[in-house]
């Protein structure tokens, strides 16, 4: 289906139209689906609306602080809208009945598949956070310290704290205009970005240990297993920043992290440099996500998929070394 | 002595006044002294002044961006300004020929110790850069997409890339700022925050493997020696990364990392959590630096000093104790 595309002014528009609202937060929640989420709804709330957010899995514990002091409001819903969601098959079996009946979404991906009546959609934004505050600010809601902290959270995590290329100038304006506003930017960093358990940081030894390098070191993949995790006594949203790890090594252009979530079941994180586009890697798999960071599920033996993903990444790689032979052979990542 | 403080607009005047500069950056460079070092010597040279930087240690290889394309001129100087630089005694041998001719200094540091005769300080800046970045708006100078390279440098590496608690408002409006000018973030993010050679992932788990704890894991102790250096073929510029290690970990209040320079000579880094004041720690072992991040260097065998500087730590977590209660015994990090 088609969504008709609105701007962040008839968005705003729209919400202050709405009572009784439901907004959809995507499965495996992350800091930008959930705060772009209730941000919302705190939103919503103080404009003496009745309003919820929804999500097929549990807040993490790391992120419970989204939610703190909102209170559960039961209602009927007259409206569905949706935050930080690029396709329906991203809703999970909590969400099913809600398929079919969002009226708008909310969305920063650039693969974005239309589902919803009205799409507000900027995938030159960072995160959906950076496209809820301009939402905010046009609806005139009073940007709280409460508010504020939901949105950074979302503004950080998915630029990993204002690192990865996706930042632009309208990221750390926001990032600006939030700290003034007092979200408590100093906790959340260093809850998010600066603070690791022994045992998550046994368990990257562990998957370190495992590591695998293919094509010169331009390849690298590590595995966490369920065993690696029960020996840590860690569960996945203990994670989020282990993706990231093999991607950081030294002349590593696409970094693979296969996570396994029951018996033959596995989920794939993929990063990628400049040069080639994980989001259209994973598609090939039923994936999705963005241009440097994205992800795919398996249901096969890990080697059997590995060799089909290998063969994807060698694929992209020898496209982009024709393409860009100096960058691929020559440049180690010195600063021009 | 007394510097005569004088601000940003009068600091723009007086540069503007000034032909054959020297500018000094501190020894051990970093990010923030080199980057704001160039920046003012790139403008200066693009109002055809003469201009160099001059500094006791050479530029680490992963900051020789920094400086290329800046000639390097001779000629016989008529004025002496320093950078980032807290205290004459960081000058380095080097730097001997201008003690006590500095005629201004630029600084964030709030222990800055006056050497020169006049004083450009803002210690609520989290960076020289941000400082030097204003004072170039001051003075009308084009802002190149190559000063804008040297100004986020500084302005990243001395925040953790945005992440420590020394960031303000004005920190991310001036990345923003930076950004749009030009300057290559995607790149010198990747190499500052996002890459690790394997030898440094080597060197970082022999350092775990040393890991001490104290005071029931709120003290944190690792140590680099030579050997393990030598191992990984590292040198000391190859480490910037490994001070924040121990602090990383889950309760770790201080976290101090004791590197080996040289038989019986020894650095450390200090870096502690909203709680405790490294400057004033390091201090007391004749250091300095900043509020949560400081160092110091000490020459008898390290359990000596170790002791005395637990000493230090854990009355310094006493007085911590006795004033917040609540943040040392019952707040795990939890976003409030």
């Amino acid at each position: 289906m088609e969504s008709e595309r609105i701007t962040i002014q008839q968005t705003a528009l729209r919400l202050l139209d709405m009572n009784r609202v439901v907004i959809l937060c995507h499965r495996s929640p992350d800091g930008d689906t959930l705060g772009s989420g209730y941000a919302l709804c705190r939103a919503l709330q103080s404009l003496g609306r009745q309003a919820r957010v929804a999500c097929s899995d549990p807040v993490p514990a790391k992120l419970t602080y989204l939610a703190a002091g909102v209170p559960e409001e039961d209602f009927p819903e007259e409206h569905v809208i949706s935050v930080d969601i690029a396709d329906e098959a991203l809703f999970g079996s909590g969400l099913e009945p809600f398929r079919g009946r969002v009226e708008l979404a909310i969305d920063h991906h650039a693969g974005h598949r239309c589902f919803a009546g009205e799409l507000c959609l900027d995938s030159g934004s960072a995160s959906a956070c950076e496209i809820v505050y301009e939402i905010l600010l046009a609806m005139g809601v009073p940007m709280t310290p409460e508010i504020a902290s939901c949105l950074y959270t979302g503004t950080a995590t998915d630029t990993g704290c204002f690192k990865y290329t996706n930042v632009t100038p309208h990221t750390h304006r926001v990032a600006a205009a939030l700290i003034e506003a007092g979200c408590d930017f100093k906790t959340i960093n260093k809850v998010m970005f600066d603070t690791k358990s022994m045992a998550v940081i046994g368990l990257e030894r562990a998957a370190l240990n495992g590591l695998s390098l293919y094509r010169n070191g331009a390849i690298a993949v590590i595995t966490v297993t369920r065993e690696m995790m029960a020996q840590g006594g860690l569960c996945e949203g203990d994670l989020d920043g282990i993706a990231a790890l093999p991607r950081k090594i030294e002349g590593v252009e696409a970094g693979v992290t296969i996570k396994e979530r029951s018996e033959n079941e596995y989920k794939v994180s993929l990063r990628t440099s400049e040069l080639l586009d994980a989001s259209d890697i994973c598609a090939r798999f039923g994936g999705g996500g963005h241009a440097r960071a994205a992800g795919c599920s398996f249901d096969c033996p890990p080697a059997l998929f590995l060799d089909k993903l290998l063969a994807a990444l060698n694929e992209a790689l020898d496209s982009a070394a024709a393409e860009h032979p100096e960058e691929l052979h020559m440049k180690k990542w010195s600063v021009s």
